[in-house]
């Protein structure tokens, strides 16, 4: 079994076990990655990068993954496929010789 | 190679290949991670979930994961270990006795 | 009027022009502000806080204020005085002479 | 004074009293507006959006308007002219005639 499939495989029993899918629609996933999201932020909140604490920043971005991969599960997703899609849209959004070196949007290139 | 590590490892070619690490300190990039995540919960905003376009969701969704597997590979975090580790944590503030058919927070149960 | 009820009025008349008030429930007018709130961050993302177009923080600034005076309506919040409220409170979380010159949460000082 | 003026001497005050100016650079305030924006939005979260407990919203969107004011502060934005201003871009972008009755998005009417 590929990594992808055993991380939401285990995630699924997690969810299952507690009869949570009934909670997990779309939207509210969509509300619960924002929430873990600003959980995240808010440990680099007025402070420089280094000086967040890296254990909490472990375990905020492991709730969006979490999160992450529940979504992709209800729709269906397979991850490494929308991801590689999502680089082959950008490589032609931002082709390298216009976009190395700056931080430009796409359409202020 | 692990799925984990061939997505991060096209993830960082394409950054590098930009020379954009020099953008991608922890700190701006948990911002990029929200401010995908806001782009994901727009496509439902003012709407039923089943009214948001898939396709729309499918590219927004694969943004948090390119910036979270970015984030986590500058903490060099085994992406399916934090999430393994996360949902242990879990386990223990959501035990399924407890949490089964309720969506209150663990400090509310 | 006050200043307060006279954004409120205009927004509101504007909203209602529109009979947009059949999408304005409080759980998407909380998605609205986020959405907005993001739109704000994206401004600051991979640079200074100076290196931000100020006419456009205007504008995001703009409707986060926009959408969270509809809220404030929704629930016949008075402006004015939840802030002052909420001031006070924040007066016994963070008293001077332990919050002075950090930036750490009330939890940790 | 005006509503909104008293609003802001009283929040400048107590940030002053606390020295906290030096932390509170336009970048860290959009974060800090989008770490409260979504701890409103948690309280939405898994729920209707008549089940949000009303007085933990109002704290919530008060913390959204201090930091919301305080960035208006820096830049010395005045709030209602900047609503104004962002009222009359809408009513441009979104006429009656068009947008009634519609939650598209202006790009799409």
């Amino acid at each position: 079994m590929s990594d992808f499939k055993e991380v939401i495989e285990t995630l699924r029993k997690f969810r299952d076990d507690r009869d949570w899918n009934q909670f997990h629609n779309p939207k509210d996933l969509a509300l619960a990655i924002n929430v873990e999201a600003s959980e995240l932020l808010e440990l680099f909140l007025w402070k420089n990068w280094d000086e967040a604490n890296k254990d909490k920043v472990k375990e905020e971005l492991a709730d969006i993954f979490a999160y992450a991969f529940l979504l992709a599960e209800k729709y269906e997703f397979d991850v490494k496929e929308i991801v590689f899609e999502k680089i082959q849209i950008n490589t032609e959004k931002y082709p390298v010789e216009k976009a190395k070196g700056t931080a430009k949007k796409y359409n202020e290139l």
